[in-house]
C-alpha cells in the first residue's frame, strides 16, 4: 500500500456563502493527493501526459463528514492499495488541523492514449515505480 | 416522482487541459439541477436559506460515462423520488446535445438550521410543495 | 458598435463566505459576454478554435461597483467598439435584476495560431462578420 | 514597503482547454499573495473577519505577460507600498520556475464592517502591525 500525505490550506475562493468549502471543490483536493502520491514514487502526472497518457476520472464517491472552513490547514491522505491494469483506484481521507476526519472519498481513473483517445494499459515505467513502492 | 430539466452550456472556464469538463465541475451542474427542481415546485433554494435552513451535501456518487466538452449544450435531469425527512436525496442524469447520457450521479443533503447549525426536519412549507408535485 | 446582452444567474459555487460573488469569478461572466457577442454575428468561439486560432487574454481591468449575490439574475452587456487587427478589445457592463450597474470591465485579447503559438491577424471570415454588424 | 513571497503550484483544475491557466484564476493567486503578506506582519485575513471587518475588492488590473501551465511552480510577490486609510492597495508580480515574469497586477480593497456593511477605516491593530513592517 502506498500512502501519501499532502497539506493544503483552504482558499477564500473555495468557500461558499454557507461559510464552508463548496462541495465540488473537494475534487481539487483529491487531485492534489493523487499528484502527491505520484511524486512520492518518483514521477509526476505532468510526465504521464508528456509521455502520451491522460487519466480521466470514471467514478467518484464522497462522504462529507464535517465541513472544511476558510484558512483550515487540511491534510489529504491518499491511498493506493492495488496495482492498476486498465483502471486505477485511489482512496482519500481528509483531516483538519485538529486531527478530525472530515471527508472520505474514492475515485477510479482510466488510462487513455492522447493519440487516439482509446483506453490503454497502465504504462510499464509507471507500474514498475508503483511495484517498488507498494 | 419529480423530474426537472435544466439546460446549461459548458463554459471555457469549466474545461481543463485535457479538453474535457474538469471532473469536479459537475457538482455545479447538479446544484443547477437541484435549484431547478425547487423552482419547479414554486420555491427557490435562496428562499430556503432566507427562511433559516441551509442544505449541505452529505454524500455524492458520480459515474462519468462520456466527456463533456466546451460549448456543449447539456441537459441536466434531476429526480426527486421520495419525500425528505431529515435528509433529501436527488438523482441526476446529464445528456449532451446528441441525446447521449454522459453522466449519472446522486447526492444526499441534510437540512441544517442557520441559527445553531444543528440538523432539523424538512420545513413544512417545503414538504407540502413537494407532496403536491411528487 | 456591437452590443450583446447575456443573462446569467449567479450559482452557489460562485459565492464566497462573504456572501458575494468571488471577485475572480467575474472573468467567467465576461467570457460568457464575449461568446454571446460572437454568436450575435453568426459565429462561435468554438469555431474560432476549430479553425486554428485561440484568443488568450492580454489584459483585464475591473471596477467592482456593487456586490452580486447568490441567485441574482445578471445582465452582461458586451461592447465591441472597433475592428481588431492583431488584438481585440471588449468592454463589459453588468447589471443586476434591479437595473443597477454593478460592474464594469474591459479586456484585450490577442489572436494566436494553434499551430505555432505565434500571434496572427484576426481571421478574414471573422473580420467580415464583424464589419457587417458593427 | 512590504514584500511577501508565496509559492503555489498550478493545479490541473486551474487550466483550461488551451493548456494555460484560465485567466480568471489568477485572482486566486493574488488572494494567496495578500494572505501571505498579512501572515508576514503577524496576522491573518481570517482574523480580520473574526474581528468584524471584511475586505471586498474594488478594482483589479491585470497584465498577462506569459502563460502559466499545469504543474508550474509559481512565485507570487506581493507589494504593500503605502499605509491604508479606508482603502488598501496591493501590487503583484508572478514569476515561473525559470524566473520569468509572467503576470503583473494591482488591486484596491476596501474595509467594510461586517455588522452594517458600511466602509470603515483600517483597524488600528492592523495599521500598527503594518507600520512596524513597512
Amino acid at each position: 500500500m502506498i500512502v501519501a500525505e499532502t497539506k493544503v490550506r483552504v482558499r477564500y475562493s473555495e468557500t461558499d456563502q454557507a461559510g464552508y468549502v463548496y462541495y465540488g471543490n473537494y475534487a481539487q483536493y483529491y487531485e492534489l493527493g493523487r499528484v502527491s502520491s505520484m511524486r512520492q514514487i518518483g514521477h509526476t502526472y505532468r510526465e504521464m501526459e508528456e509521455r502520451g497518457v491522460i487519466m480521466p476520472v470514471l467514478s467518484m464517491n464522497i462522504k462529507y463528514i464535517r465541513p472544511a472552513k476558510y484558512d483550515d490547514l487540511l491534510t489529504i491522505k491518499t491511498y493506493i492499495k492495488s496495482l492498476p491494469e486498465t483502471r486505477m483506484d485511489f482512496e482519500y481521507e481528509i483531516y483538519n488541523q485538529n486531527g478530525e476526519l472530515i471527508n472520505k472519498a474514492d475515485t477510479t481513473l482510466v488510462f487513455i492514449s492522447k493519440e487516439n483517445y482509446k483506453p490503454v494499459k497502465a504504462p510499464q515505467w509507471f507500474l514498475e515505480a508503483l511495484k517498488k513502492a507498494i
